[in-house]
Parts: C-alpha cells; structure tokens; sequence
C-alpha cells in the first residue's frame, strides 16, 4: 500500500499468468505453448534485424505487419489493428470500445483476464452460466442487450461455436458490439472473420503466441470494420504510440506470410490432440472436445487436485484452477508427440483401471 | 466516428510522433535517435534469441533485465519497473500513481504526450510557465500543492535542473508525488535517481531509445520506493502481463550491462553537440544550453519555418512545433560527425552574416 496508489491500483485484483519455472527436464503443460518451433522464416527474418533498425524507432503503424494480416484475411489494411499480444489489444478493446456502455456480458467460465480488464475501466461485467457440457449458452447471451465478448474456443474448455452460432449473436441486434477472442485460432475452429465484410458490430482479436508458436514475441491484433480499428488506433496512439518493436515486426510478418507453416503445424496439433484425447478416454478421463491447442479433462475416480500435485511430482505441469465447476479439471497443452506420450505413461500408472 | 467509440476515444487529441519518412539519404535530425549504432554486445544478445525463446512465453517480470538495472543504479530489484518503452510506463504511472488525485503540474512547454496521457486518464493538467530563457521555474512550481511531472533535460529545449533543484522539489513536500522524465538521461545532466535512498515521493523513469541507441526495442524503466513500483506492477498485471517480448529483454540486459558503450558514446554524443552549437552561435543562431542529445535553437533573421523548409529541400530533417512560443524555433538532433558538418554547411548558405 501507498497513499501513492490510485483508487483504481487499491481496488486491483491483477491476473495471475501461469508458471514459468525454470525446472531442466519440465514438461511443460501449463501455459498453451505450440508444441513446434516457430517457422524458420521468422526465424530469418529475425536474423536479418539490423542494428540500424533497433536504432531507428519502429513504424508507429506497422505498416508491413498490418499489410500482411490483411493479405491474409482479404481485408485492407485500415481493418487491421496491432498490439503488444492480444492481451493489450483487449484492454484497448475494452477501454475504447466497450466503455460506450456501462456494461457488457460474457460466459462465467473463460479467459479469467476478462474481469481484471473490466474493473481496470469501471465496467460491470455480468455473466452467464455455461451448459453442463461447457458449451456455451448462445439463447441465454442473446437475452442481454449488453455487448458480447467470448473467447471461440473458449479458455478453458476448448470448446468452440459455430459460424453460424456467432453470426446469431453478431445479427441480433447491431447495436450491440460482439467481440470474438481467437487466440487460439488456426486449430480448428471456425473463425469470425468471414462476416466482417458485412458486419459493423464485430471484433475479432487473434495472438500469434498459440497459432505462429510466437508466445515470447508479444504480437496480437484485431480485425474489425475501419470506424472500430480507427478508435481502437485513437487509444493506442494516445497510450503508446510504438507498442511493437522493430523485432516483433519482421518476426510476425515473416511468420504471417508462411502461410504453409501455419497450415502443416496446425494439422500435426490437431492430430496429436486428437491421439491424446483418445488415449485419455482410454484411461477413463472426461475430455471435453477441443478446437484449441489444450485439452480440458477430468477423471470420474480421481480428484483434480491430486492428479495436477502427481503429475507435478512427476516433473510434468498442467494448469488447473482451484474453483467452482472447474476445480476437479485440467488443462493440458498438446505437446508434442513425445510429450504427450510421457504424460500418458504417467496418467496409466497412476489412473489405469 | 462510431456509436461503438466510448467516450474517452470521442474526446482524445492522440500523440503525434515525429515523422519516419523513408527519403533516400535523408540526414534525419527530427526524432532525437542517437547518432551511433547500439552496443555490439547488444546485437550479439539478438544474435542469440532462439527459437525456443519465441515459442515460450518471455519472462513476465523480466527479472534478468530489472536485475541488471538495479545493479546499475545500486538499488534493489523490487525498485525496478520495466515496460514497453517510457510511453507506457509514464501511461501506467499516469493511471496507477498520479490519478490518486484529480490533477498534477508541469512546465507548460514540455513532452507534447504528457496532457495526453492527462486527458486519457481523467486527469487535470495545471501548467506554470517556463522563464523567458525556458528555464523551469521550480518557485512557480512550488507553489502548487499537486503532484509534479518534469522531464529533465526538458523537451523541447535540452535545458536541466540541477539535482539540489530537483532535491527541493521532492523535499518540499512528501505528500507530492515528484515524477521526473529523465528520457534524455546520460548526456550530461544531474539524474535524480540517488535521491531515491532516501525519497518516498519520488519516481524517476528513464528509455533506452537515446541513450542506448535502441528506439528500435521499445523498453523503458521506471526507478522509485519499492511500494510505488508495487503500484505500477499492479497495473501492469491488470493490463499486460508480459509488455516485453524475449527479444527486448536479452538485448536491453546486454546494453545496460555494457556500461563502456554507454559511456564512450555518450561522450562522443557530448562532443557532436558542444561543437555544433558553437558552429551555429558563429552563424548568429540562439542555441539553448543543452544536456540532451538535441539543440533547441533560433536565428534572430530568420524564420523557424523557412528553416525548417529550407533544411526540407535539401534533405536534412529536424523538428518544430507551430505554437508560441516556440514556433520561431528548430529542434536538431545531434547526429554524426558527418551530418552536423552537412547541416552547418547548408546553414552557412542560407544564413552567414
């Protein structure tokens, strides 16, 4: 404490990011990393960071990374905002956009930065229950006339909605901002993006740390209609007007470009997700489907709790949280072959029937 | 405009950051870059980011770095924040440490983001003027009884307090805060930063842009008690768990490591500057003292925007603001050996006596 502190720091509840221990030998499991190295082009591109160019400041637009999304996404270049990780480019979204009302709704169970960023900027965020499968509840979010921020998939379920679904929520009422986290977009799911040639009320951030194996780089954006990108670009520039570095830059718009990158790694996650999900159904685990890089699971015969402290043991680290429905739950990322084979070996031991 | 704009984006005037035009051959002298290249240990640091340090998320706290840093400046680690360049961490102090009141003081002519950020976060931003030779009128200051923020060397005119002046300002009153913008550090004025062993009321934040020649990376630091780094943290935790990617925390732990690079160039620095401005002063130009790596100046027959276009047509970039009472003057970054002879020379042409 500090008669310093603003009222906004005394009334903080800051987000908790998951461990990052510096155990040798970890299998780590805790924090949704992809599994695979990052595309040997970024790699390249980050070799060929000269010293001139850390010595100059950085485009302020970053013209050639927002150019490179948008050739990607068939947009132009004013639809596409940049920020330091989709974390802040949340926060921009919720500072800018969703303080034009008092209020906004979202899932219980989700991405749990959500409630740190609505109390940051006063806003009240109410909640609906998920179904009992973890889907969530698209009748009940349309009896709300707030805006509408989820995460497809959904943090920490995996579980995604349809196309369909989302275009539902963004077509109910276009006063009403729908805004679609994809952070894990690339393994599966169907994103937002092709309704944003006609809709004005949607948002879609995306992060490069799950999809482009780029978790160290710090590089998210938002795709939207050019009016919400131009707010969006008003907050950025009166908050920081470089918030990514000369690095990051060339990294993620050499990593943007290599398109086959993203098509081969995707496909090599999603089938050892699909291998890893079989094998722990085997063992007796609920597996809750996933269209993202992790896997959310239970044991019916075994406690949560126990299951996160004996992997742990075992010098393989899952991520769990210790609350209600969830606290009996784990998320596990989908590591690569051998990984996922240790943690199965690990699981028969200990859970086999 | 959008109906989705909150307020706050309705009302903001956005920072303008000096231009970055991409002119072949252009001498760039408008955005205070340092004149050399960054420490060859810090390029060696880039050399070696892997790629697993891309796939991993980087170090939320940046402990290697903040550890680096207190070791520089003999503090601890706990009075260390870092951030996304000194925009974001001047943005999180405005939010978390000045907004515990309703309005703070600085110098009328100063960094043109400080009412931004003062606008941004709510905040009433009271201005005492500076004296006719742009001093900062530290009795003036006095007598507010608000929290003061400063940069020192000041923006746009080079011109520093010493560290008694700044001494007076934190002693005067420990229930004002006292924030001093030392983004200008070492190129020859007094830092504040010894004055935090003993001062509650006091936060010093510095960028390695200038003095580490790396614009290009985007990190800045700020230095105070450990309770109101405490408070900065607490913001950052609920904005952006990880404002530096791995990338910027290798290379800006080798450059403050280097501590003969920062030395020899900010000597060379020193050098470029003293001569160019007793080349301008034989040219009748008013040179500002400076302790920054830029010249602040005017010529009594000539305009600042003829200057200004003149230098334009012949290829040499500098900065000017069109408002009084500033308008008749030119900031120069102080370049290369080579540049400042080529900015003289044009200079002669136009205006030898």
């Amino acid at each position: 404490m500090s008669k310093f502190w603003s009222s906004v720091v005394n009334n903080l509840k800051p987000y908790t990011p998951g461990e990052q221990p510096k155990v040798p030998g970890l299998i780590k499991l805790n924090t949704n990393e992809h599994c695979l190295p990052p595309s040997t082009e970024a790699m390249a591109a980050l070799g060929n960071v000269s010293s001139e160019a850390l010595r100059r400041y950085p485009d302020p637009e970053s013209t050639a990374l927002r150019r490179a999304i948008a050739n990607a996404e068939g947009l132009s270049e004013g639809q596409v905002f940049v920020g330091n990780g989709s974390d802040e480019v949340l926060a921009h979204i919720f500072q800018g956009l969703l303080s034009s009302n008092d209020s906004l709704v979202a899932p219980d169970i989700t991405y749990s930065f959500y409630p740190v960023w609505a109390a940051l900027y006063g806003l009240e965020l109410k909640t609906e229950a998920l179904l009992a499968d973890f889907t969530i509840d698209v009748n009940r979010l349309l009896q709300h006339p707030e805006s509408i921020l989820l995460a497809n998939p959904n943090a920490p379920t995996g579980r995604a909605l349809t196309l369909a679904e989302i275009k539902r929520l963004v077509d109910s009422n276009p006063d009403r901002l729908v805004v679609v986290d994809e952070a894990y977009y690339g393994f599966g799911a169907d994103s937002a993006s092709s309704l944003l040639t006609e809709a004005e009320n949607l948002i879609v951030t995306r992060s490069l740390s799950k999809s482009h194996a780029l978790a160290g780089l710090r590089v998210g954006y938002a795709l939207g209609s050019a009016e919400l990108i131009e707010g969006l670009t008003r907050v950025k520039d009166s908050f920081n007007s470089y918030p990514l570095d000369a690095c990051a830059q060339s990294v993620a718009t050499a990593a943007i470009e290599d398109t086959q990158w993203l098509s081969r790694s995707s496909a090599l996650v999603t089938e050892n997700r699909d291998r890893l999900t079989q094998d722990l159904r085997d063992l007796g685990f609920e597996v809750c489907p996933s269209l993202a890089n992790f896997i959310f699971v239970q044991h019916p015969q075994h406690e949560g709790r126990d299951l996160f402290e004996y992997l742990r043991a075992k010098n393989i680290l899952v991520r769990r949280w210790d609350k209600k429905p969830i606290a009996n739950f784990l998320r596990i990322t989908v590591g690569t072959h051998e990984e996922c084979s240790a943690l199965v070996q690990c699981l028969k031991e200990r859970c086999a029937p």
